[in-house]
């Protein structure tokens, strides 16, 4: 018997009737003889509408508290699973994140999983249960319920997978696959059939938002199939592998871009740039990810965090690091453009420079990356630049896309 | 250091303002030198709306996916709560019922405390913390969530007053206090100013919803004191004790009543009025509780349960007893003079009977409880009858009882 995980976000649970639907897509792959696991998210605007009340008690509440408040949001969701697919007639058990054995550091709002203890979900499984999942959430060593913070119910499902030795693990969500960029924005963005790990790491990490680079990395690790696909057609998805259909001839395979990055510009600094690795691991205690500008001044150090960050980066800063003075800019935005073995293509850089240049778009380079060429851009410029990207990289689809349709 | 329980229900925890004006009430006794432990409820229609998505869902949920669902209702609670103490300076954690270490036995939907580890709540209160507590909620053997079913929070805020040797267990509520009966229909009930535990358990046995009668148990078995009393004003509220002030000179001390009965009657029962007690004690496998109608004839045995027990009671029924054909009658409901020791008041039951009949109000006698003496009449009847009875008895305040201002 193999064991397949499903992965369920977006609309696909936004109401009783779309969870009525997302029942009939968990039991055609148990009707085809897997073991299925299910990992959900919250309904629709849950989350936002659960943060709206803690707003209204205090602008700073506590991390542990927001996990304890933000988690009956996936709590609600695995409910109502497990009674649409008991009312099809499937045997089928909730579990919240800490029930299903998922334990985590105790980083509250963005903690990442330490260990799983396989062995609930495998006893129901054998028993011939559905077993629904609460994705996001975890239960760390003090028993306190946690969040895993951005793309957590990804990396709950990859993570989830590797443990149970799953034969697949399958993300649902809005879109049919992962495209050479975001299709929202970018109109001749392309559907990409079958991907590397390594490729689709380096699109999550530039920040392409289908996928958590967690989630890659655990299913990498563990040499665990993904396939990314929508909840609402039937179409192939994206097929994520050790290795790839696609042609290596041209090393670009997509344009990622982020918004909401504020830059922090560290004067005066002791150490210079040699305190680079240390600042990383100062922010990394607290989960927050940092970029560096390159080409900076002498005692100079230019990073790029979330706006949501900042505030808590300065602290660190402050507590850990000499610098007389910093200032911070905000209304920036990331626009990468990603490839395999990138850097070992040097002309992509100087490309992409002459791009921006051309439209004159504002733009600085971030420190290389083995899988990305990345500049910071004005957040205003942000689609533009990535569209200009697309165009030159020679990523655009020669007619439009087909519109698929929904079932 | 003395460690008060509080409870907080109904409209206190209606919205964020209202939880905020709880979290003044919970630092007024912090800030007396005590050691709080709060115990919540869920937020105004929260119950309600969760219930409704399930019944979108499946018109037969299981009970324990039901459990995983309501049991979040609380769990916002707490966490907003503890925001809300936060953000007023107090140090605060929330804690699940099943990380407040209240471990029930398996009947979910029903659930009953069967231990409490009451560590968890007492090192955070040494650590100086107002420890808020999910009401109505534990954790089964299996690690599952449970609801503690009717009456749950009191039950929960009773339980741990219990197990944490607490001085006193408030019960905060939209009513300020226990009276003689519902002062929403009978306009004549007074308010008791004190009451032993007996009083409270034959009055809350009696169907008084101001508290649950497994609550009062807790209390009374460890001789915790209970103050019921109004969260929305400094009302002294209802003392309950082991003593209580009130004269004992006439023995009735309340008129309760309970609506959406049905009766069961089972006709050519072998073994006749005789299995009684087994059959109470199959019901209660299931936590249904019944009452048995008196002076029925031979062979034949009339239970009255509530109507969302019906079907359970009759599937229990027919599993276990042997009998030809049942009836059951709908549209019932419970009226009962409650007292101390009212059996040996022979006299009440005369009493009650002559004061129905005179209004033509049918009605059939319950089989004699210690507590009370008690009637099943038509359920259009009920208010009309606990109305004539209160009167009768001797309760009704001599003026109109003064209105209390709202703070």
């Amino acid at each position: 018997m193999s064991i397949i995980v499903q992965k369920f976000g977006g609309t696909s649970v936004g109401s009783p009737s779309h969870i009525k639907r997302m029942a009939s897509r968990v039991m055609e792959e148990k009707n085809r003889g897997n073991a299925v696991v299910v990992v959900v998210s919250a309904m629709g605007d849950t989350t936002d509408t659960l943060a709206k009340l803690a707003s209204e008690i205090t602008s700073q509440p506590k991390q542990r508290e927001m996990d304890m408040l933000l988690s009956t949001g996936e709590q609600v969701t695995i409910a109502l699973l497990a009674m649409a697919l008991q009312e099809r007639g499937a045997e089928s058990i909730s579990f919240t994140g800490g029930q299903a054995g998922i334990h985590t550091d105790s980083v509250h709002g963005n903690a990442k999983i330490k260990t799983i203890d396989g062995e609930p979900i495998l006893r129901e499984l054998d028993a011939g249960k559905i077993v629904v999942v609460a994705g996001f959430q975890g239960i760390t060593e003090e028993g306190y319920i946690s969040t895993l913070g951005r793309g957590g119910s990804d990396t709950t499902a990859a993570a989830l997978a590797a443990q149970l030795e799953a034969e697949r693990c399958d993300i649902y969500t809005d879109v049919d696959g992962v495209y050479t960029s975001d299709p929202r924005y970018i109109k001749k963005a392309a559907k990409i059939s079958s991907l590397t790990y390594d490729d689709m790491l380096n699109l999550a990490a530039g920040g392409a938002g289908v996928l958590h680079p967690r989630s890659v990395k655990h299913a990498k690790k563990y040499g665990i199939p993904m396939v990314v696909r929508s909840s609402l057609t039937k179409e192939r998805g994206t097929f994520i592998n050790h290795s790839s259909q696609r042609s290596d001839r041209y090393p670009v395979i997509g344009i990622v871009f982020q918004g909401e990055r504020t830059s922090i510009t560290l004067s005066g600094l002791e150490g210079g740039s040699k305190v680079q690795s240390a600042i990383r691991a100062a922010l990394e205690t607290r989960n927050i990810e940092c970029d560096f500008f390159k080409n900076h001044p002498e005692s100079e150090l230019t990073l790029l965090v979330q706006h949501n960050d900042v505030k808590e980066s300065v602290e660190l800063l402050s507590e850990g690091f000499k610098f007389p003075r910093f200032t911070t800019q905000g209304n920036l935005a990331k626009v990468a453009v990603i490839g395999s073995n990138i850097r070992t293509h040097p002309v992509i850089q100087g490309k992409a420079a002459k791009v921006l240049n051309a439209e004159h778009i504002e733009f600085k380079l971030i420190e290389d990356l083995p899988g990305s060429v990345t500049a910071a851009v004005p957040q205003h410029d942000m689609h533009l630049a990535a569209g200009l990207l697309h165009t030159a990289f020679g990523l655009d689809v020669p007619e439009m896309r087909k519109v698929v349709a929904v079932q």
